[in-house]
């Protein structure tokens, strides 16, 4: 058995005190994770962005908001565990400077610069020692390869590809790609049947007996 | 009696298939206003941006995603109603471009042009003829005169003002003000309650018998 790390949902990046960027992410995937890894009977911590879903009672939740919090509060937890599966979808850009009071509409286009926020997955996968990290790719394009050059990039023991249209769906369709570029599993189905067999083979694969 | 058109809730602009510029209104005082006005014995049309509240049954509810589907949508229904309560936070900038594909990060900032998108409220204020028009202001700084100024500029019959710790809040606190700049009512407690109360005000002041 482990002690799992589950990062999940989008983050939200502000541009003022009303408006920020995010995405469609539900967290109905990390909690499909969550509860596969506590009938598994791993313990788990789950680190998540706002979302409405209800984490398994089992599970440690610890909510957060923007993505440096995620990283923040993952990189501390991660201490505890034995391995990461990073299915959040954090919001990777940020303003670079957030306006303290709300923007008003001038009539005129507004620039934004945006910069890149810390890449959480990334991030742990440097530091990860002895520990097993499982990333996830959502891809719109040449999307193997761009998944098998973030599993690199990452650090990453595995990683799940999956395009746009998991976003807030009930069902999803993934790949799960090994360090040498072969395809372990193709699954489709509802989320709680693709976050079963990801387990499955997380088990199998990472999780020390 | 009337038939109202209530707009409610967020919208989003996409940067690309993933990434959004969005705000966190929960559409609770929508769902509120909604109930209270089908409880008064009004017909009731919700356009609701994407929230998880469940509106009246008795209501119409149509859903939509950016600013301009919730303008057309509604410019449509306000023809068959009496009056609008524009309580949406429709999302007021959007990218000028659209990227077709996930933008990838490069590790350089990304430079973002916004345009404003137009504003619904106003839009339906220009052409309400004998109809009334209730907006919603929420503030930052400067409330009462910014709000006093979107009531004239949008041609509103009332201006409700709030702030923005009332976005995804079971509370609210706000002020209803006349076009002479006299405030009719501060109302604070939970949305319905404070719903109800708008809805008195409205039913008194604009609703014909």
């Amino acid at each position: 058995m482990a002690r799992i790390l589950i990062t999940s949902g989008p983050t939200r990046q502000y541009i003022d005190p009303v408006r920020y960027l995010t995405n469609a992410s539900s967290g109905r995937m990390g909690c499909s994770l969550a509860e596969s890894a506590v009938a598994a009977g791993h313990e788990v911590v789950v680190v998540s962005g706002p979302v409405m879903v209800d984490y398994p009672s089992e599970a440690t939740v610890l909510w957060v908001t923007t993505t440096e919090e995620m990283l923040d509060v993952a990189r501390q937890e991660f201490a505890t565990c034995d391995g990461l599966i990073g299915v959040a979808a954090p919001c990777d850009y940020r303003p670079q400077f957030v306006q303290g009071q709300k923007i008003s509409k001038t009539g005129q286009p507004l620039v934004l610069e945006l910069i890149e926020t810390p890449d959480i997955v990334a991030t742990l996968g440097a530091e990860k020692g002895s520990r097993w990290v499982v990333g996830f790719a959502l891809e719109t394009e040449d999307h193997r390869f761009r998944a098998l050059v973030k599993l690199e990039k990452k650090s990453c023991d595995l990683m799940v590809l999956n395009g746009p249209e998991a976003m807030n769906s009930d069902d999803n369709q993934v790949e799960v790609l090994a360090k040498d570029g072969s395809v372990l599993a193709s699954i489709s189905g509802s989320k709680p049947e693709v976050a079963n067999h990801i387990m499955q083979i997380v088990s199998q694969r990472l999780v020390q007996a």
